[in-house]
């Protein structure tokens, strides 16, 4: 048998167990240029809530009583391509069920030489590339200026961080736990840290950002991001990332920000990390780079067990993550990582 | 004596006349280097609404029982520079007296074989470089995209749509009365028109933009712009370069737009026109050229009398204006226009 996790229903505010359904399926078999892919790592990220809605956006909706699918680290047990074969390392967006079938050409073999291989789901994967492109493409951070960073612990936002001191720039990350602050601080040499949910923000960040801010790589929108606006700098550029304060919450209403933005001639950008599709190679190279130099450090946060994925991906609208939420699905059969 | 008008009281909605008072004062001597002016014509703006705050802002904030001041056409009456004569017509920011001393080095000697001396408060000042650099630099318009412009039959909107269609592009317009409603699609060529105060906007707006919207030049903010979030096409930019609907309308809420921007991978961009004066002289090329080959067109609202300023200003948050709203002063001593 093979477990399958379906949409079932579409959340109108947070999604929960009763929106997602364990099924029981077959296991599929390759067709000629296919592979048979063990999953052993699944990717639970933010923007799949988007996906769960049939709302317009910059991907398609999750289909109903379907599997829901994402990023995944997994093992060719079966190939009938000769571009991989069986025990290679692969990774690529694939729905969650435990064994599923591809097209080898729609999968990236991992090189296990450059990290371990839940890399590829993190600083060397979407995660990292959206932090680089988000944070050097559109926040084009100049050595000495402020960076504020909401969300600043998870895998995008804490290579964002990094990045920002790594460009010599002053970094203020917005997180909401005592464990993430000490993350922030200890590991990652942050200037200075925001607990939302045990202090001020508007007062925190007023003293934080005592020259303005410059960048801000937004993660969260909502009252964090409200009262960040009032503080941007002339020409302030706002990596618009995610919106997660946003996505469960219908019609959410806010102080419109036109005026804020009139006022310091400051840019607002929304992207996704595909926007940058053309310029993947280069992000990969900075990030290795950086990360074999030691410059660069990540977290995972690793829950274990296929039918506790969705319980992992409600966690990520609690802020349960630090660094990157992954469910390790199996143990590889053929390969050792 | 020389009559004055002062901003005696800050507004916290709207400016009326409580907030301004008519004063006598005395007329002023230019020193070395000055020159003596004589208001000719007056421009009023809705960006002045902001002086009159002291909120942090762009722009210093008007001082409290001290003449307001703004762009205007002046005749210089007497002179203690090299640089300028009796009888010089010039431009410049003045405070609002009918005699005002300046540096001749801080006016701008206008040259009236280029067109009426009122167009260099108009298209040939401010409002048509603000037009030619929101629109140009930040919604780098292609040929065949749909451009939206709100305030559309504004002294910088109308200048934007007209721009818009030597671009080739769409043109889709926002205006309050049936008279700008004509003046748009009669005299300026616009495709599509829209009567917030009639029609029903968020209707009609996906109407008249069934290939969604690539351009918004967003004069007004409030709920035109709402409206217009939902249709961004992927990659989309927003000009934004005014929001008086927000103006008067103190922590004024609305639908929080971060999750559009993820959405289309938009960009929304605030400016202010001294951010292009590196470019200026490029932007007047353009203007003046398209000016002589009648490729641009524009309208003027002339209220008469000094002491009409505050009325003149008060119903721009009316939309009474049709074009630039001026206010003229007195005839010129010494030159012929």
């Amino acid at each position: 048998m093979n477990k399958e996790i379906h949409l079932v229903k579409r959340p109108e505010a947070n999604p929960t167990q009763e929106h997602i359904k364990l099924v029981e399926g077959e296991r599929p078999s390759p067709s000629q240029e296919e592979v048979l892919v063990k999953l052993l790592y699944v990717s639970v990220d933010p923007y799949m809530r988007g996906r769960m809605s049939d709302a317009k956006s910059y991907i398609e909706p999750f289909q109903l009583n379907k599997p829901m699918e994402g990023g995944v680290v997994g093992e060719v047990v079966d190939s009938k391509s000769d571009a991989l074969k069986q025990g290679d390392l692969v990774t690529g967006m694939l729905p969650w069920k435990e064994y599923t079938t591809a097209k080898a050409e729609s999968l990236r073999k991992i090189d296990p030489s450059l990290g371990p291989v839940t890399t590829s789901l993190g600083i060397l994967g979407m995660p990292g590339l959206t932090a680089y492109f988000g944070l050097m493409d559109i926040g084009q951070p100049k050595e000495g200026e402020t960076i504020v960073v909401s969300g600043a612990a998870g895998a995008v936002g804490s290579t964002v961080v990094q990045i920002g001191k790594i460009s010599g720039c002053r970094v203020v990350g917005i997180a909401g736990s005592e464990d993430k602050i000490a993350y922030l601080k200890n590991e990652l040499g942050i200037d200075e840290t925001i607990n939302y949910k045990t202090e001020n923000v508007p007062e925190r960040l007023e003293a934080s950002c005592p020259d303005g801010v410059d960048v801000y790589f937004d993660n969260v929108g909502g009252e964090i991001s409200d009262a960040v606006y009032p503080l941007l700098n002339k020409f302030a550029r706002i990596a618009q990332c995610g919106a997660i304060a946003s996505y469960n919450v219908p019609n959410d209403q806010g102080p419109r920000l036109q005026m804020h933005l009139i006022k310091s001639s400051a840019l607002i950008k929304g992207f996704t990390v595909g926007d940058y599709q053309d310029r993947f190679k280069e992000g990969f190279t900075h990030l290795a780079q950086w990360l074999q130099e030691g410059k660069l450090k990540y977290e995972e946060t690793i829950t274990e067990g296929f039918e506790n994925i969705p319980h992992a991906f409600f966690g990520l609208f609690e802020g349960a993550n630090l660094g990157k939420q992954l469910v390790k699905v199996a143990e590889p059969s053929y390969s050792k990582q």
